[in-house]
């Protein structure tokens, strides 16, 4: 194991009506002026919004409103918002939403207190001040209501690029399970798919002797292939959808990735289809990840391989470990066909002849030398590959 | 799954010679003048003692020392701690040791801010305000270094009890496993051990629909189950020691025991032994729990059969799922004597005829009205026949 810093200061409220503590633990983190982030539609017909309006109101709390945030969110409105909270002395940023709407409240909440271009920290720079933020998630996927992390597009070139730090972890997120019972089977399947690759970015390691990351690791991947069909088949399942929302907190605030290499080389070459056709990163990543395990499956066949037997329930086959290698990966496709996923380019409404377009953004993008890396590095024609799998 | 809130904003330093940023650690934390809290010679004899006074030192951080923390603190050395900050104007308090001593920098680091008897939090009283406390552990056992828990002996009566509260999680923790390599077999076993009953003491739960945090208890122990043995067999296993003491902390943080309804009869239980006989705590709870769980069983066979199958590893028998749940507690005795824990009464230190007095001071003692309850409620007859158990 590798050493490591743990560092998860988020204060959780999870369950039923939490929502309607928005306004005590905005009050409690410090917020008197707030800049509500949300979507589109639905967190204004669902009533959510008038709720957590009410909830700020009773606290005595000034709001302004930004909503409009779209999936796979851009700089466009990033910068709008930050315009916003300088015009109105904003002193916190409440998401209301998903992932997007998390991550470009965190963009804002950067770039607010920031004397050049927010975009500076999509391109590497550190974070290191930020308002503070709170969130109340409406969908189990990103996990970016306990991570560092934030994924913006910028519209100068439709790059999809992440920024770090933990001056963006949330300081409060709430959690209720039943916000998310609306959403279409398709998106709750996009975001199980999205916390499975959580999962597997963090599994696939070189670090040796990881058991306990491992474990947990698995134990989260068995949470999902036992709950997800349940809340496909009813979306009204509270419970199933409870156990989905706190695996994919705890897949992504890195407790179960500490002290090991990782790879998130799935989540770059999705990212690139996201970009250009604007589809549900989940939906991306259901098609990129058996892709990608397939081409590098080689690379450590025993990793592969204990996966299969530990958490897909395949027999190992000791004379021949690649079978079962091989087999946990058709298990994960299966699974993610099974959920509503598409399973390649056709479903995902990619084409083939932007490939090499596709493989020169991903490798030459952002500064990167002709490849990318993680548990292997991938140089252009490696990606091409993975890209023509996926066909 | 009950509605639920979770908070562990500890920093926790995780590796090889971290204890060496005690001082920074200490600072970016608010401290400037140090209590320093630590136990017996092992800790001044390895040298690990002076490394982190010059860690302090090195940034100019003023410190006061004392020693002699005992297993099972008493109330006497918190007492002691307690007019020594006052005295010297302490403003944080340093644990260098284990959950003995960590435990008794709480309840120094609660009673300094505090008028009245720091024993007033531990009947009940809510604890609000504490001197900020960071930690350098030495033993992977009680998960205090993550946890907002503390257990004193009050040497009046011997009564050993419990507090809570957030003020009292550390502000750090720095968890080098390479400090507990030195740790005698025993001594490692009862950490061990511990950490087998703060994961059991989750697991046992009345709550339906839990399948995310059963299902990483369930990685947690596995971890256990196999790093235990190497740890016993060779002491200097640094993976192995390592994948223990992140098991240790994430088994007592809560992050799997959240929304979920939790027993803690096994340690109460075990309070009475440690408290009389002054045997390791980890090594009560080994004679405890098998007796625990097998009076118990009937309540929720399929919860032990559960955990027969999924962590022991056993043979489901679906004609008869209570020959498979007592597997699963016999699996889990046979690991205890194993790894060198002791089995029974005899091999404690303990007297049958002290039999009486344990269950009138568990049901009796400290405002109890004749039970304990957990998974199950237990009057003083169930007490006494799961203490008949033990013999």
């Amino acid at each position: 194991m590798d050493n490591f810093n743990f560092y998860s200061p988020t204060f959780f409220a999870f369950g039923k009506e939490r929502e309607n503590e928005a306004g005590s633990l905005t009050k409690r983190f410090g917020g008197s002026k707030v800049l509500i982030v949300y979507g589109g539609g639905s967190v204004v017909r669902s009533g959510l919004l008038d709720r957590v309006k009410a909830s700020l109101e009773k606290e005595g709390i000034a709001y302004v409103l930004l909503g409009g945030v779209q999936p796979n969110p851009r700089s466009g409105l990033v910068y709008e918002g930050i315009e916003l909270c300088k015009k109105e002395s904003v002193d916190f940023v409440l998401a209301v939403g998903g992932g997007s709407t998390i991550d470009a409240s965190k963009a804002i909440a950067a770039g607010v207190v920031y004397d050049g271009d927010f975009w500076d920290f999509y391109c590497g720079k550190p974070i290191e001040n930020a308002l503070p933020i709170g969130t109340i998630l409406t969908i189990a996927a990103a996990g970016s209501e306990g991570s560092p992390d934030s994924v913006i597009t910028h519209e100068d070139g439709m790059l999809k690029r992440g920024a770090s730090g933990d001056a963006i972890r949330p300081k409060f997120s709430i959690l209720n399970p039943a916000l998310t019972q609306t959403l279409p089977a398709f998106q709750t399947a996009c975001g199980i798919t999205d916390i499975m690759a959580h999962l597997y970015e963090r599994y696939l390691t070189n670090t040796v002797e990881v058991e306990v990351t491992d474990r947990m690791i698995e134990a989260l991947m068995l949470t999902l292939i036992h709950e997800g069909p349940r809340v496909i088949e009813d979306p009204d399942n509270y419970e199933a959808r409870a156990n989905i929302m706190w695996a994919g907190m705890m897949a992504h605030n890195n407790s179960c990735g500490v002290g090991r290499s990782q790879d998130w080389n799935s989540h770059n070459i999705e990212h690139e289809l996201s970009a250009l056709y604007d589809c549900a990163h989940g939906a991306g990543l259901a098609v990129t990840m058996p892709a990608v395990f397939t081409y590098v499956c080689q690379h450590d066949i025993m990793r592969f391989a204990q996966a299969a037997v530990r958490v897909w329930g395949c027999q190992m086959d000791l004379y021949h470990p690649e079978v079962t290698a091989k087999a946990g990966i058709e298990a994960l496709r299966n699974f993610l066909i099974s959920i509503g996923m598409p399973k390649n380019f056709a479903e995902l409404g990619a084409k083939e002849e932007d490939i090499p377009y596709l493989v020169n953004t991903l490798c030459n993008g952002n500064g990167r030398g002709g490849s990318i890396s993680g548990f292997v590095t991938l140089d252009e024609e490696d990606c091409s590959k993975i890209y023509q799998l996926m066909v």
